[in-house]
């Protein structure tokens, strides 16, 4: 047993959190508006800061949303909920250093909520291909792929914002497609052989642990208005908290209906209601700030709740047959096809884009459209001054690289995992807890087992 | 099966969905805040939409608090969060609608966060009557009554605020006691027949469902404040916070006291604590901008707590007995008699309110105390220049045609859903999350039911 | 069984809720800017309650945090969240008041956003102390323990900010310390005899209380960094939540790996993911706002982990074999042990701190060490122009005299709970919901009993 239990994984993650403190040490320091002040003292008492509120939201998100939509399964919420703080914590930590060191100055990453709050986005893509691999690798494996997962995110999120300047407020593009595509890429390299290829004993909800996903699936909802529109300002900002929240209502209204037709007996399916009513928010994602209208949210909306519960209904169990990937919340239909369409919507609204409809914010919107001679010394892939068209190419060129990067990291990382060097979960071993967690009295368990 | 599962209900909401859609892009757009800005720009960095935290309280409460409050039952669970994400998601697209109407502009309703804020307090009329019929009817007939309900808080809303110029910041009498009342006509209209009053064989809790409703119990009472001073800015706002935070404090401790006396051995009731302790936001919300000092935010807790727990003790029960009308969430407990309650201390405090107590903030807060010669234009019933004293009367008149309308509405909507036309549960589907969705395997489904 | 429910202990609450209403009546009233404002109309569109979003995270911290930590026990979870919230919504009324009798002005306290905040947290205290008692008490003997807890912690905490002017900002010595070493206090008067020294039956988790409790946990975690920043403003607020989010995650990462290592067969232990990843957030409270840089943060959060597991895995069991003090949520490995650490970094940092790192905010941050004629009419222990070493020593006082008073004030507690007035639960009655709670169908509920 101390064999399977990974000490040495235990021990190397221990040096992990070691090395980190070390380089914490010394690369980085407070941002200037976290030093003291000299001089004028100035009147503090209304001080407000501004992204605080949008901040607190995506963290119930990442760490209660994410945590307890993969409670569903019957016997795995420990890990759901236990793992999902581990990877997130370790995984945060890291992303503040890895996204840190494309914006060093002087050797030094200034820490401020922003760079806290992109952590926290940084780590969502991560535990969207956890979601992909739940109850299929062990918490070593997990923490691992974490780490290189955030290596690979960071770079992606630099070439595609920072030098390619594409539009993705909403993260659908450098989170969702990228963590989707990355954890079916490894679920792809850790396949079982042909005689194993059976959904698991134990994948499936208990009445109990289906409402406790509730819990994190509807705190996702209520505050994906907050991821969409944590990084703009303005009318942008209040922009995307309308589309988000219109989005995801019409994709609701339109995944549950759609469940009850294709299910069996036209029953709701509870995976379509914790899963599909959130695709909304993916599909919103990266024109969330664009002049969408109203109605352009609705429309983006009620399709993706369509294709998520199709993805549910009939192309998850044809991709466990035919190519034996598991995607156990099946993070493709809720974060992978979505964040696909997402694209496609970005590419076709820049393609229309207009000074006439976007007035000057169209330059702070499409930093790429802005003319040239303004921002020399900054280098972007493709150059300033783009037209529309341009940039409703380059938002599709964005999605193609992305998930290039991610299936081709994904598959890399996948045989990193499959190594001897890491202990693989055997089929009887899989979605449960146990193997990891001391669980109330063994015996009552495996009774207990067969109740729900 | 096919038959009751109602697939041409499905596919009549689907088709409201679409309207919905078409409607949007017809009548609505953005808000002037909403639009780009040309011109001079503005240094946006410290933006801060300032209802925006206020906002996500409320959709916390909205979709948590009421999801999982509604979860006491041991097997309607997947039904309380599920439909009650289904029942709002389509309630608020048309509730922006709705009270959309009237304010259009031009043939144009101007949507920001104030027009989502009003659409999630409209949802919460929907959710609450739907407390009173929770497990007695079908998705179907609770997303109809969903739809019209909202038709009638919507005009009802409008007459109450702009045109009879209430003071109502809370919602008690247009949200609250429209939704008890609403919903309680609706179930009396589908009230059992003589032989099958009894209560249900599943209309109770396990061990489990009980703490789940704590989840949403605990949320609606920490969030109230937000629910009851999103409406009013400055120090009104911080006065409703302070209120509404006092009146739920001293409303607790006086209804688990008197839970404990009323109750079977003087043992705590978890109907009363999951319900009775939020009595006091609903009681103080009509009077919750007022200058009601902290001592009269205690009091009407404490009366509040009171009257609710003997209603779920005494009333409750004979109201099934001798008139048959249920009410499985005790929303007249909760929503109905506090909210009547708070419009008589509304009147009351109208009353007494002098410029001397409230300064200039007198004509904000009754606006129909203003005079009239300053907003000719707008239409006032009763007209401007009210006295103190005819402003009481205006509450008492408002709480009294609300009741009314929503009772007269509430037993119209429950004819349209006894006709042939919708499938009516049968007295051994009620309270049953497996009519309507696929439940983990059946068969220890049933066997699971005996044992909590 | 009427005799042992307590209908008197109930009635006097009853009436202490009734003497707090006179109270407020008598000596509360609105601060001024709650009052409505004469004179110039100020445009208040954009007006914004500075600190409310915190308010309402703290808010959800000790409703759901507190109260969802504690469900964890497999019957005890109407009393964790119930009891939780009765005690806490006494307690705040109590807090209100008595912290308001320090700041008292013409025999008025002035109500406002501030004061709810500091009952908040005030309330805090008892629920840690509750923690170490739970399932040990009843609910009579919690609230009265509450009440006298209240006077305590309110006094300490003015000596401590007030009087001795320390730093503290995150409450590690006046709310962690205080509470925890309160409730162990309380526990060591009420051991049990040396028969009944061992665990109780019904002292641990089922599968679905521990998942229940991941709820509390989670969210405590979560909006920690609003809790160690609601006191301070500009860039010391910015700072706190930095450093409360590196210290908890950190903590997290280590703690997690720690329980690994040092438990059985190197299985995961939910007590420690439940408890130990919060440390962290303790440990950093009294250094918060100083100038610790994020590698500071991270260091005592690890450190925090580290000392928190191990306390759960030998010294809890240590204490309660040898000492026989219960504490049945390891209060002394959360809050204890990291609140006294906490203390110790305090005076390190102070040891340290120089006009050249602080700036100008040296003086906001720590007030002792400002030149005494600015502020001759305030009265401070130590006096005014504290030198850095001189502020060290006051900081190192200020842990020993709040453990003392914590622990004086417990004892003396203790003896008054122990008390014939008292009902004292039997060994039988341990950490069982039903002995005052009507539980679901009693004899399914003995049966379920042996099933989790």
């Amino acid at each position: 047993m101390q064999q399977n239990a990974g000490v040495s994984g235990y021990i190397l993650l221990l040096t992990v959190q070691f090395v980190f403190i070390v380089i914490f040490g010394i690369y980085t320091d407070y941002d200037t508006d976290l030093q003291p002040k000299n001089g004028t003292v100035q009147a503090e008492e209304n001080f407000v800061i501004p992204k605080y509120p949008h901040f607190q939201d995506i963290h119930v998100m990442i760490f209660i949303g994410f945590g307890f939509l993969m409670t569903f399964l019957k016997r795995y919420g420990y890990s759901a909920t236990g793992l999902n703080l581990f990877v997130a914590a370790l995984c945060i930590q890291w992303a503040i250093l890895m996204r840190g060191f494309f914006e060093m100055e002087h050797r030094t990453i200034r820490l401020s909520l922003a760079n806290i709050i992109g952590a926290d986005i940084a780590a969502a893509s991560v535990l969207i291909s956890m979601g992909a691999l739940l109850g299929r690798i062990t918490p070593i494996q997990l923490l691992i792929m974490g780490l290189i997962e955030i290596v690979l995110f960071a770079s992606n999120e630099f070439l595609q914002i920072e030098l390619m300047k594409i539009v993705d407020v909403g993260g659908s593009i450098t989170v969702h497609a990228f963590g989707a595509y990355f954890g079916l890429a490894v679920s792809f390299i850790l396949r079982p052989t042909k005689e194993n290829a059976k959904p698991g004993e134990l994948e499936s909800a208990s009445y109990t642990s289906d409402i406790f996903a509730m819990v994190g699936s509807i705190f996702l909802w209520i505050f994906w208005p907050s991821f969409n529109s944590a990084l703009v300002d303005g009318p942008e900002q209040e922009r995307a908290i309308l589309h988000t929240y219109l989005s995801l209502a019409a994709c609701t209204v339109t995944a549950i209906i759609i469940s009850a037709l294709v299910s069996k007996d036209n029953k709701l399916d509870m995976v379509h209601v914790q899963n599909s009513t959130l695709a909304g928010g993916v599909a919103v994602g990266s024109v969330v700030n664009l002049m969408i209208h109203p109605v352009g949210a609705l429309i983006i909306g009620s399709f993706a709740g369509l294709i998520s519960v199709l993805g549910y209904r009939y192309l998850t169990p044809k991709m466990f047959e035919k190519g034996r990937i598991a995607d156990t919340c099946g993070v493709h239909n809720l974060h992978g096809m979505p964040a696909v369409a997402s694209a496609l919507f970005s590419a076709i609204f820049a393609y229309f884009a207009t000074k006439d409809a976007y007035g000057d914010s169209l330059y702070t919107i499409f930093p790429g459209m802005k003319n040239s001679t303004i921002d020399d010394n900054e280098m972007i892939i493709g150059g300033f001054g783009r037209s529309s068209e341009k940039q409703a190419a380059f938002q599709l060129l964005a999605i193609l690289i992305t998930v290039c990067i991610a299936i081709v990291g994904g598959l890399f990382t996948g045989f990193v995992l499959k190594s001897p060097t890491f202990k693989n979960l055997r089929t009887h071993e899989l979605h449960k807890d146990d193997i990891y967690w001391e669980t109330p009295d063994h015996q009552e368990y495996n009774r207990d087992e067969h109740l729900q």
